[in-house]
């Protein structure tokens, strides 16, 4: 077990080095409204997604997130890639293409990529994970032209049916070696740890050391595991209110090598989406700075 | 990746090789009732739960086991090891010493260590793993002495929390290797593999070949995962109902040395423990027959 306990510099005064991703905020509001109760909470990034840019003009919403003194953590996220048949398949390479040439004009430091899992009706979950390798191959030669990072979150392995094959660190910087095998100081193809996702990963502290892990790592996400988690997907909880030692884990991932946002993402149906956004917005900047 | 797609043989007409968890039943009927049902479907073994016998003669149960023909496959389950204070760490030992000479008394293959989590108000899951190690060290020197295996339960990564900080199968190896460097033919520390908990992880076929995994393995549970899961504890499917290829997987695992029985559990609230246990058990048949 590798010995990393040493606290981290302390986030106090520091919100511009963290992010809202916009999901923990619900898609209740419009992404122009939710671009300046950002700003004005103090955050110095936002993670936007997809669904909030449909029928705007990328290149206004840009502008706007420029303007306000935001930066693009990251561009929320791919369009699963496994699927039954080739055409299915392709027509998830075709939508991503779009979703990177968005994330370029959005400047957003990585575009993520939620991998998917298990078409339906099958079983086969390593020719998921192959599918997975060689849509990221095709997706990557894209990036590079778009001059976009691809980045690949590995979720938590109660998502491996339905939401992502990829389920480790481990797996997630094997992908990335194995289709990018010898990457400059900034590879093309990044890996966003988020907590949720990793904590309980009892090969956590080796993967974060793993050679190469320190130029890899373009996101970190944070938010809390509740006991009992009443929901697998919507009962995230923010930080402070489970049981995840995010102050250690954000030690372990800086001293990898990150030094970027740390971005706040929590689904929370039965809490923080139903709080005002201001509200989840303060308690977001007091838990990061007293909490991560 | 390792490839191993060979299909093992059917288990038509070998239910002497296949058990029931009692908790399949839902714990509906006193232990004497649910022997009965169990050996009268044709099923082989049984693996009963401390819960059943409270306030029971082990002694007489284990005789009305045996008279009905059925092999004990494993003794469920262990108290949690990790605690805040020594003396409640102390008691759990205590508790498990018990339950430990009642599974020798039962003449079960194996006493099923699930082995506890964070205690209320830690987030030290590596302090967790430390008393893990420790209380099965101590634990290991009673089951020899009383005869009995421990097999060590890795469970699904949900339950890092509040179930079982032993999540994956290699760190289970790892953990019988560190506690039993030089295990015999049968060693005293095992491991029980239960398809749910283990299904979604990328190394599985590798942590199945890794040497002396043969000789560690004493158990194999079945279930399936469900697309939607509802809850995180109690809507396990039906063998078939769910996107576990388990035919796979019990092929794995019998070349990797296992050949012992094919032990269904499966809990759940909203289907299975609704229905009559007679037709759950003839399903449970059927689709051990057809489906594993």
């Amino acid at each position: 077990m590798v010995d990393r306990t040493q606290a981290p510099a302390s986030l106090e005064g520091r919100l511009h080095r963290c992010a809202i991703n916009t999901a923990t905020l619900g898609f209740r509001m419009p992404i122009e409204r939710t671009i300046e109760a950002v700003a004005r909470a103090g955050f110095g990034g936002i993670g936007p997604w997809r669904r909030e840019l449909e029928g705007q003009s990328t290149a206004a919403v840009a502008r706007h997130v420029r303007d306000s003194g935001l930066r693009v953590t990251g561009y929320c996220r791919s369009t699963y890639l496994p699927a039954m048949d080739q055409t299915a398949r392709a027509a998830a390479i075709d939508d991503n293409r779009r979703a990177i040439d968005d994330a370029a004009t959005l400047g957003a430091a990585c575009f993520v990529m939620v991998v998917g899992a298990l078409p339906e009706g099958s079983r086969d979950l390593a020719a998921a994970r192959h599918q997975v390798e060689e849509g990221t191959a095709t997706l990557l030669d894209h990036a590079r032209k778009a001059g976009v990072r691809l980045a690949l979150e590995p979720l938590h392995p109660m998502y491996a049916a339905d939401r992502s094959c990829l389920n480790t660190i481990d797996q997630a910087l094997d992908l990335a070696a194995a289709l990018e095998p010898a990457p400059g100081d900034l590879p093309d193809l990044g890996v966003v740890i988020d907590a949720y996702h990793v904590w309980w990963d009892p090969r956590l502290g080796e993967a974060l050391v793993r050679g190469g892990c320190d130029r890899r790592l373009v996101g970190f996400h944070v938010s809390d595991w509740l006991v009992p988690t009443r929901d697998l997907l919507t009962d995230r909880g923010m930080m402070g209110d489970g049981v995840i030692d995010l102050l250690k884990l954000r030690g372990l991932i800086e001293r990898a090598g990150y030094a970027g946002f740390v971005e706040v993402e929590i689904f929370s149906d039965r809490t923080w989406w139903r709080r005002p956004v201001d509200d989840v917005l303060a308690t977001t900047a007091d838990r990061l700075q007293s909490r991560c």
